[in-house]
Formats: C-alpha cells, structure tokens, sequence
C-alpha cells in the first residue's frame, strides 16, 4: 500500500468509494469511466470550496487520479492497493431514473480497505462519511480531532445488516443523507413526514427524492425543494453525492458549525446541492460536473431560485 | 328533472360529478360524507372567486347542497333527478397517499346525465371541465358562449377509451390538469418533462404528483413546485380537483385571457392550488376546506412562500 505524494491541510475530507463504472441508460451507455461516492462528491463540492481531501481506496490500474488534480483536490489520502480498482456496472430504465439496477459489483481492492487518515486531515473542520461499511465510518469519525459538521449517507445494504451500528452513528453526526425509500425502511414509517420527525432529533436530514427533489428537515422545521427540471437524465449515477458535495461544499464555503447555521443558509445548500445533482445526471459519470464553470453554477442556481419564486405577491 | 331556483350570472362554471363517498384511509374512515370533483372545486375556488356555479346532477336523496349555498356557490345549475345519488367507496394505504383503491362505484342517477347549462352560466368567463365522458366535456364547451380561460381534468378510463375525442378537446381548451401517469400515458412518453413537451402547445399544462407537488409548462417554460408538507394526509380525496379549483380560481380573481397570464402569476395561481390541495386533505370529505378562513389561507400561502425561499444571497 502507497499512497500519492503529499499531504496538506484540508477543510473537508470524504471518505468514501472510487470505482470504475460502466453504465447503461436510455440515452447509450459509457464503458471504464470514473465513479464512485468520493468521486462526486468531491469532484462536486469541489466548486464551493477549494481544500478538498479524499480518503479511498483504488487500484493499481486507476486511471483517473488526474481528473482529481485538475479540481484541486487533495489525494493524498488515496491509497493505491495492489490490484484492480472497485468496479460497478449498472443500468437505467427509463421509467425510473431514480433506480439504478446492479449488473456487477466487484469490490476488488475495496475489498480490504481500512481507511487510514493522512495526519493533516484529521484537523478537517468538515467531513462527509459516504457510503460505506458503517463500521468504516464509526473508524473515520474516531480519527477527527473536533470535526464542526459530519455528514452521512448510508443504503439500504448498511440499513439491513448493521442497524444498530448505524443508529450510533446517526446520534454521532450531524447532517444525514439519505434516499425516501431508506428513510422509510429505517424507521418504519410509511409516511416520510413522520419518518422525518422519528429520526430528526438535533440534526439535519436531508431526503433525496430523485426527480422529485428533496426533502429537509432542519432544527424542527420541515421543507420541500422540488428537483431543477433536466431534459434528459443521461446518467443518473452519483446525483445522491453530487448533492451531499453541494449541500456540504456550500456550508464550508460560508464556515462554522450547526449552531451558526440559519435555516435560510440551509436551504440554499441543499439548493446548490440541487443544482449540483442536475448536473451530474446530464452526462455519463462526473463528465458534465468536471466542465462545468462558475458562471454555469451561478446562472443555473439563479434559474432555480427564479423558478420556485412566486413572484411579487399583487 | 328539475333544478335548485333562481339562475344567476357566475364568473366560474364547473360541469363534473357531485357524490356521496364513504372513505377509509389509515387515520380513520366516513360514511356518506359529500365528495365528487365539481364539490372539491366548487368549494376551493369559492376562497378566491365568489361567483362560480356548479353543473352537475344529483339524486333527489342528496342532503349537501347546503354546502354550496354556505360557500356562495350558484347551483341552479344542479339537477335534481329522481333516484339515487352516485355514490363512490374507495381506500387509500399508508404507503401510496398517491393512489385511490376503488371499492365500488354506483354511478345512479349520474349514468344518463346530459349537462344543460342555464343560460346566464354560458356568458362565464371561466370553465372547468372536471373529469367525466370527453363526449360531456365537449358538449359543455359547446354550451359556452366565449369563456376566456378553459380548464379541462381527465383520468386514466377515458385516456384509454376515448382517445381521439380526448385529443381533440385537448386542442380546446387552455389549461390542462393530468396525473403524472395520465400524462405518460397520454403521449406514450417515459418521463414527465418529454410527456409535457410532447403535449403543451400553446396551453399550460399542469402535471400533479401528489405529495411531490406539481411541473407546469407554460408559455414554453417548465416549472416544479413542491406540495405543502401536510404531516398527515388523513383523505386525499379531492386533492387534484381542489387544486384545479385553487388555480382557476385565483386567475378567476385577477380576470383576464390566457395572453395576458404572466409565468409569475401562473406560479402564484399553482401555488394556490398546491394550498387548497393541502388543506383538503386535512380532514374526511371537504371538511376542513369548508372551515379554513382567508386568514388560513393567506397564511399557509406565506408559510409556503417561505418555505421556497432561499433567503437572501451572502
């Protein structure tokens, strides 16, 4: 095991999965292309804030390390591991974007991975816990040294077989991720208002409903943000953490901790995380989010703002 | 046959069916309490627009038309004929609010009705063709004299029977109210977006989704808007027709054809649909939409306002 040369502080850490995807979608398919949650969830948040570090594990046949150095962010907590890099293939009916059917999973290097903090990464202020074993997780937030805000997403693999590992991890952070079906699933409610309300207690939770946008609740209260309207959703692969790297980009990008944030600061993160979202989704893996300028974000998150607007009340 | 007294000139006209419907939902169940799409229009609209008459037919055991009057709506144009009212028994579970299981349906004195409208109602501006045979729509539509704006709702029994006559009213009318699997199935379209495209024309065209809230196209521009979060939707009956009743009848309020429509105030006029389909299902029956106060209302619209505002730029 080696990793990539040097180290350097960071205000956000990601510890999550670095694959190689090929994936199917009624709009064509795309063979060996860059995916995973660390992938777009850093490539993402990657926009808001500029001191990104990545903990993940690949193998040696990864061949796009580069496309992490042409957004700055930091790999030095990538672990290059003798062997194949983590390989997913799936595939999109058009019925339902929101589901993403498995065709092949194979773990390869991930297999084995225990995530090892670069020392300068543990002064992180923020840090986001992507999809993996939750014993992982639990292992990552024990590394921090006083993290301000942790964020979590999980599935409903995790969801099923370590339950109550979850649940400790759910009282040790601060924002979670989740989608409505796993909301659901987790608590057992039907309604996800009420699943909401079971599990909010003093955090943020944040529901991906795809293509109907999502739903919020933060410090008791509840809000709905619907989806930004995209013509085509080539690939719906890494919208989930395409948002996460929004929503949690946009809160290192203004600073502090939960107690500072406004309800209003919350809404337009997960605003950017909309946004975010809508663009990850209108290209094959993290292509269109990597092209993407300033300039694009802005006009499009002012567009979604123009669109949810009522208007001067006459 | 004969009818309530005293015609008078409205500025909304509603064709569409008066029921008695016994409901049984998670939160509980009601026998024979008022339903049907002209009630749950009628009576939403009346909070914005007070001179709207009702056509419809009911059996001469209807005990609610004093409802109507109670919300200052004209029903000399509801036929009273000898027999029994239609009457609907239907369900809903937990996990789809979304969806309406039908236990039985008595169409009555309802199967031979043949819409006459009263002619001070032929000089209404405003109409709304709630959902019943295509061929009855038309026949209303007929009737009118020059109304500016024309509302028109179907469901999915005259999609897949009365396809051409549908088409053709499509052509009709101005605005259009579908589920979101009646307007995929209408244009044989997988996603929502393509289905609007597909149909919009030069109507708007309101797409609802239930507890995810609305997409409209108008004028060319596609816009979502997410439902009100209403943590226990105790009977969804009524809820679309409520909706179309809250837009109408806040366009209704501001007077004026298609042409002079800003994007703006049609948001505001979804918007208002989105608040009476709220409080709908709030309650059994049109319960709760008979008690709310303008006050309720100006109040819930704020409160939504809010809710889709992201606060002020930093």
């Amino acid at each position: 095991m080696r990793r990539t040369e040097g180290s350097r502080r960071v205000k956000i850490v990601v510890v999550g999965s670095i694959a190689i995807d090929s994936i199917k979608s009624p709009y064509g398919s795309a063979d060996s292309i860059p995916g995973g949650s660390a992938t777009y969830f850093s490539i993402a948040a990657s926009h808001l804030c500029n001191e990104i570090g990545v903990v993940a594990a690949v193998g040696t046949d990864f061949p796009y390390t580069d496309l992490f150095h042409a957004r700055g962010i930091d790999t030095s907590g990538m672990e290059i591991i003798e062997g194949k890099t983590f390989r997913w293939g799936g595939r999109y009916e058009e019925d339902n974007p929101n589901l993403a059917i498995t065709e092949y999973t194979s773990l390869n290097v991930f297999q084995g991975f225990r995530p090892n903090l670069p020392n300068p990464y543990r002064d992180a202020e923020y840090l986001f816990l992507a999809n993996i074993d939750p014993s992982l997780q639990k292992d990552v937030l024990a590394q921090m040294k006083m993290p301000k805000i942790v964020g979590l997403d999980t599935m409903d693999f995790w969801i099923e077989r370590k339950r109550d590992e979850l649940f400790e991890l759910f009282d040790m952070v601060d924002m979670i991720f989740l989608n409505e079906e796993e909301a659901k699933r987790i608590t057992g409610e039907k309604s996800t208002i009420k699943a909401l309300r079971a599990i909010e207690g003093n955090r943020a939770i944040v529901v991906k409903r795809g293509e109907y946008g999502s739903i919020t609740s933060f410090k008791g209260t509840i809000f709905c943000l619907p989806a930004y309207p995209v013509e085509m959703a080539v690939d719906p692969t890494g919208a989930g953490d395409s948002f996460a790297g929004g929503v949690i980009g946009y809160i290192a990008s203004i600073g502090g901790g939960m107690e500072g944030i406004r309800e209003s600061e919350m809404k337009r993160a997960v605003a950017y995380g909309t946004i975010m979202a809508s663009f990850c989704i209108e290209s094959f893996g993290p292509k269109r989010l990597m092209e993407i300028s300033r300039e694009d974000i802005k006009r499009r998150l002012e567009e979604f703002e123009d669109m949810i607007s009522l208007g001067r009340n006459p």
